[in-house]
């Protein structure tokens, strides 16, 4: 089943078959996190993204009303996305398969990228990413490194840690540096303190992975950074997908490679 | 003076007016350590070298006999150089300031990268070079780590180092990944004794520098490392620059930017 193509993939999806997490399917593509606003709440959005490119790398934006993503695929966003969470004035209020009911002809969505295109890339060249190989979704921690507001968002920055050793992780540095739309380079390695983070063992999300002797903790910059800024500025309509369940598109992750 | 272009400069070099350290002199332009060894010594070294690019990479190499090196500008090796030690059978015999008469039909140069180009590149984003701010020569430390042997030529590997807060030296990664023919990418960062260093103290050659406590020790291949392995390898004749007098070449640091 993980051997389908985004597209046999996104059938299922669309048609009610597929309402899981996305992991692991349709392996070489391009995976999004969404994040759908009124037009109103959309342009400051946009704007905390491009002020905060490695927390949120845009990779597709569509026009207020259409639900369809040209450049990542044949998409309409109402149902192409395996699970949905709709949040209303910042509150959690379902989960939800299809969003067919309440869309409305100011919805704006945004497709941003992903770690699962990096980590990809990274056991690709024979490294090897904790969370994968423990089997757990990967170590998140709330910093102390603001981020750059705009209008209604603000927040701090949220990031994902991966143990390597020294030599891998200046390999993960050369590695991500080519996929700037996926969160890109780390940015910080060693010392948790420096950026505000108390105790790796105790991630605000995600799950804790082991930390060998020999081995750094890096640290990424994380998708989960506008959810936390969307939480704080509660905008009366949001839907995002749910954790894990990603938007499949059709983009090889190579295309993202900038050399 | 540090203004002259290498041209000019090496002028000054051939006619002995110039018998000092090039550090800060001729910016912009390539240095080059310099190891000199009779032609049953070289295929070995050249070996050695393809095995261990990181501490020796090879910018040009010359005939048997021909003191020139048209690849790097109108050099005559015998005379281009500041000041040149003059090892027999391993040991240091001399260091003088011209070669001439030294010279034999089956001598072969070899010119090697060398960090004044990575640190130029690193200060020219911004970065602290310390050992620079604070006037020292780089610390270098023996490490643990073993060098691929080729015939004669085995030792372990000198690093230099140089001290970065963790996004800083992310940013060193991806800026001397560029260089590859200047020692390219750190080869470690963190813990020293990982690599068998001791105390960062007690550099094996030049002198510490001030690490902070929020700072990474970064660790690069350093060009000490084949001179060790020539100490040890101890070939009859073997010819090499004076620490800091290198030779000053025609080649801008930017053609061996490989992007």
């Amino acid at each position: 089943m993980s051997e389908l193509s985004p597209q046999a993939l996104r059938t299922r999806i669309r048609s009610g078959e597929h309402r899981d997490n996305t992991s692991g399917f349709a392996p070489g593509y391009v995976q999004c996190n969404i994040v759908i606003l009124p037009e109103a709440w959309a342009a400051d959005f946009l704007t905390f993204c491009q002020r905060n490119p490695k927390p949120c790398p845009l990779i597709a934006s569509g026009q207020p009303g259409d639900p369809n993503l040209p450049s990542l695929g044949d998409i309409d966003i109402r149902s192409d996305v395996p699970s949905y969470r709709v949040y209303r004035d910042g509150e959690l209020v379902e989960e939800r398969s299809d969003i067919g009911e309440l869309w409305q002809a100011d919805l704006v969505t945004f497709a941003l990228g992903c770690s699962f295109s990096f980590e990809e890339a990274l056991m690709a060249d024979g490294l090897e990413v904790r969370n994968i190989s423990e089997g757990v979704n990967v170590p998140m921690y709330r910093t102390s490194i603001d981020c750059a507001a705009a209008g209604p968002y603000v927040g701090k920055m949220v990031v994902s840690m991966r143990p390597f050793p020294a030599a891998d992780a200046i390999r993960a540095v050369q590695i991500c540096t080519r996929f700037p739309s996926v969160h890109g380079a780390p940015i910080h390695l060693g010392d948790p303190s420096l950026i505000g983070i108390e105790d790796l063992a105790a991630p605000d999300y995600g799950e804790a992975v082991t930390l060998r002797n020999n081995e750094l903790p890096v640290f990424w910059a994380c998708g989960v950074t506008p959810q936390v800024a969307l939480e704080q500025a509660r905008p009366p309509l949001c839907i995002t997908h749910s954790p894990g369940c990603m938007l499949v598109t059709d983009l090889p992750n190579s295309r993202l490679a900038i050399l």
